[in-house]
């Protein structure tokens, strides 16, 4: 708290971006292991030692919440899968192992796959990010395979923005095929084997 | 009513069933026009004539009814698209069939999207019905692409139950992107291109 205070106008900033964090983080467990629809607002203040009207303060509403926690998560595979200084090779690499992480985190695969199926209704709150997040993704996959066919490594006939759609859904339903037994497939290894049917040599 | 009457034990026997897939049409309607979870058993029940409590006579509740309906939505595409009495070439081709359906029923295929999503946990009423569901359609893919295998039409590599396991992923993921937004992606001539690319000629 001196700290903060001592700081000046960037303190109260800083402390409320720190505070923010604590809450994503700690919203993060909740919704990964009691889901998104039983995670309440109370449940995640209670975890930073806040009341549910503090928190409100800083998420004014669950959805509010939730987008954020989404938002959250997305950077922090980012940092961790490094997709943007590497090859296109590299890159498709990388998303094969953050699949192989995401198998360590189900409650997170878990609160992914219901929010992307709820936001298909098109009054749902995260609506556009997951509409934003699909076109994102895919551009990163279609810039990945264009990077391979600019080398020669990519299989004649491969489109890489069609490929690219079919590489994001496989991965969105190998998750429920996995959540739904986690023993019926390797969803780094089916992802992997989907990439290397396009590619003159494997990742 | 009459008919009924007069054949006995039998009567009354038909007369439920053929209530039941009065319901069964009428709520695969709701919950299709509302989405699974705002439509109500009040909704049906009107639609049908019934009070609520006569239809909880039948189905005794909003969950069995939705089970109910995936059941009955199942075996309706059963019976269009017969996925049985054919080749593995001729059955893959009724699965795009099937895919190019689903683009004009997106009730239907925003009910199955989420239930699938939903059932993913393991006290959700209808997880043991998609376990098994998944567990039929792979083993209905793999059945094709092996029966593509042993007329020499499938490219060598291609592990026919893996490249199943893909494909019913896939079609799920692909119904994700195109409920987001209808305009992104054909999902029948994206299961096809995946069909495709396991085989020595397209479908």
């Amino acid at each position: 708290m001196s700290d903060v205070e001592s700081s000046g106008r960037r303190g109260p900033y800083a402390k409320t971006v720190q505070t923010r964090r604590t809450i994503l983080d700690a919203a993060l467990e909740v919704f990964a292991q009691s889901g998104y629809r039983s995670g309440s607002l109370r449940n995640v203040a209670e975890r930073v030692g806040m009341s549910e009207a503090g928190l409100l303060h800083h998420f004014p509403s669950k959805s509010a919440l939730l987008a954020a926690v989404l938002e959250h998560r997305d950077d922090h595979s980012t940092e961790m899968f490094n997709f943007f200084e590497s090859t296109g090779r590299e890159r498709l690499t990388n998303l094969v192992g953050l699949a192989a992480y995401n198998a360590t985190i189900p409650g997170v695969v878990e609160l992914f796959t219901n929010l992307a199926a709820e936001s298909t209704a098109a009054d749902h709150p995260a609506h556009e990010y997951f509409k934003d997040r699909y076109h994102r993704t895919t551009a990163l996959v279609t810039d990945s395979l264009e990077d391979l066919q600019s080398r020669g490594e990519l299989l004649p006939g491969v489109d890489p923005k069609s490929a690219a759609q079919r590489a994001i859904a496989l991965w969105d339903g190998l998750q429920i095929q996995w959540l739904l037994d986690r023993d019926s497939l390797d969803m780094a290894e089916q992802l992997k084997a989907y990439f290397d049917s396009l590619m003159t040599e494997p990742l």
